[in-house]
C-alpha cells in the first residue's frame, strides 16, 4: 500500500485513498514503461505513481452545468489527478438556470500539454463561444496535443468549430447532431463515440457515461469500477424517453419545435466556422 | 397554447417552453379542482397554471455536487417551478472537490409552504450538518409541511436527524444505509424509496432517477419523459458495478475500507441525533 489514510469525505473523494494502493494499480504500475503517444489512445492505463495527470475542463457562461458536473464527478475522483477548471478569467460563470461555477484557472494559466481536453454543452452559450477566437485558438492549441479531446452534448460543435473534429466520427445532442457535418465532423451513433482520441458524449446526462468510460481509460477498469461503486452508478430510469427512437415521434416532434430556434441558431454559428475552417 | 416563445436555450431550459403548452398538460389542467394536501403525494399533477411550484434545495459546504445538480437539472427545467438553493447565508458555499456552489436564498428567507424539500448528501459537510440545530430546526419546520420531503445520497441521514423519517421506509449511500434506523427510519431496497411523501434515493447518481421520478409526481408522466429526452437520459454504464451486488465482495470491500472512518464519524452522528430525537 501506497498510502493507507481514509481522507474521512464522502464515497467518491475518499475514493482516491483507495485508488492509490498498489493493489488497485497493480497492472497499470506495470505499465510505466509504455511511453504517452500524444494523439493515441493507450490501451494500458499510465500509473498513478509519477506526475499527475492533467485534465482541462472549460467552462462557460450558458453552459449546462450537469454536461460538466457529471464527468467531473469521475474525473476529479481519479488518483494523482489535476482537473483544472477553465476559462478566460477567474470570475464566476453564469451556467443555465442560474447555477454560478467558478474556474480554478485561466486559459493562459492552463497546462500546455493536457492529459484530457474537454468541453460541455449547453445551447446559448456555445453558440458564442463556436464564434470566440480566443476560445476556439486555446482549444486548437491544446487540442493538438491532448492525449484525450472530449465533450458531451453540444461542446462537440465547438471542438468542431476549433477544426478539431474533421474526419473524425462525433456526436453531439441529438437534436444538434445534424449539424456536426458542418464542421468537418462525421455523426455517427452511439451513445458515447470514440475515433483515435476524440471521445464525444450525447447529451447532457451522457456525460456521467463519458466519466465512467474515460476514468477507465486513464487509470483501468479497477479504478472505473471503484467509481462507479462509489457513486452507486446504476441507473433505473423511471420511463424509457432518453432517445427519440424510445420516446417516439410525437414526444420527439414536441420537443423539436421548442428547440428549433436554438437549432437554427446553432446552425448558422456552424456554418460560420465551417466556411473558416475551409470545409463549407 | 399559452406561451409559444422559444427560449432559444439549451434543451433541458428550453423545454419550459414546450411544457408551458396546454397540449402537454391536458390532463393536469384538469385536475386543478384536486386541493393540494401537504403530506399526502398526489397522483394527479398539479396545473402549470396559477402559483409557481415552490422547490427548497439545501447546499452546504462539504456536500456532494453531483447529488444536487442531478436532481435541479430535472426541477429546474419544469414549468412554473421555482428553485430555491437554499443556505445560511448567500455566501458560495465549497462543495467536495473545490466546487463553490451559490445559495440564491437564505433559510430564513425560504418559502413555509414548500412543494418540495430535498437535501443532497457528501460525508464530512452531512456529519456537521447532523449536528447543526439552526439546519436540523429549519428542516424540521419545513419538512412538516412540504409535499414531498427528500434526499439523496446522504441527505437521508440528515433528514433522519431532523426527525422527519421516524417510521418511514427510506434509503441512502449503500455504504451509509445501514444507519438510518439510529434515527428512527426503515431501510428499505431499491435506487429510489417512496414512503407516503418521503422519496428518497440512493447514493449520488441516484439523483438523476429521483429528478426524473419527482418530475412526474410534481408535473405529471408527460413532462417527466419531455425532459428525460431534453436531457438525453437513455444510460449505458460502460461496466456493471454500480452495487454491491453486482461490483462484487472484493471490490466492495476494497472501497469500505477506504469509507471506514467516514462510516464511524456518521454512526457517531447518527447516535447524538437520535438520542436527542428519544430514538436510541
Amino acid at each position: 500500500m501506497l498510502n493507507r489514510r481514509s481522507f474521512g469525505k464522502h464515497a467518491g473523494a475518499a475514493l482516491a485513498a483507495s485508488l492509490l494502493s498498489k493493489q488497485a494499480f497493480g497492472q497499470q504500475v506495470a505499465s510505466t514503461t509504455t511511453p504517452a503517444n500524444p494523439g493515441t489512445p493507450q490501451a494500458v492505463a499510465p500509473s498513478p505513481i509519477g506526475p499527475p495527470l492533467q485534465v482541462g475542463m472549460l467552462i462557460y457562461p450558458g453552459m449546462w452545468t450537469l454536461d460538466y458536473i457529471g464527468p467531473q464527478a469521475f474525473l476529479a475522483g481519479l488518483p494523482n489527478t489535476k482537473v483544472h477548471t477553465l476559462w478566460k478569467t477567474l470570475e464566476p460563470v453564469v451556467a443555465i438556470q442560474d447555477v454560478k461555477m467558478h474556474p480554478n484557472m485561466t486559459l493562459a494559466d492552463c497546462p500546455k500539454d493536457l492529459d484530457v481536453l474537454f468541453v460541455p454543452g449547453g445551447t446559448p452559450g456555445t453558440i458564442l463561444l463556436m464564434q470566440d477566437p480566443e476560445v476556439l485558438s486555446f482549444l486548437a492549441d491544446r487540442g493538438s496535443r491532448a492525449r484525450y479531446v472530449t465533450s458531451v452534448c453540444t461542446g462537440s460543435l465547438v471542438l468542431g468549430a476549433a477544426g478539431l473534429l474533421k474526419g473524425y466520427k462525433a456526436t453531439s445532442h441529438w437534436n444538434k447532431r445534424d449539424l456536426l457535418p458542418l464542421v468537418g465532423a462525421i455523426p455517427a451513433e452511439g451513445r458515447i463515440v470514440e475515433d483515435r482520441n476524440r471521445i464525444t458524449g450525447g447529451g447532457v446526462t451522457a456525460g456521467i457515461d463519458f466519466g465512467l468510460l474515460i476514468s477507465a481509460r486513464l487509470r483501468g477498469d479497477h479504478a472505473a469500477k471503484l467509481l462507479q461503486l462509489g457513486n452507486e452508478y446504476d441507473p433505473h430510469p423511471a420511463f424509457d424517453s432518453g432517445t427519440p427512437a424510445k420516446a417516439g415521434p410525437e414526444l420527439t416532434a414536441e420537443l423539436e419545435k421548442s428547440l428549433a430556434a436554438g437549432h437554427e441558431k446553432m446552425r448558422l454559428a456552424a456554418v460560420v466556422a465551417g466556411k473558416e475552417l475551409g470545409i463549407t
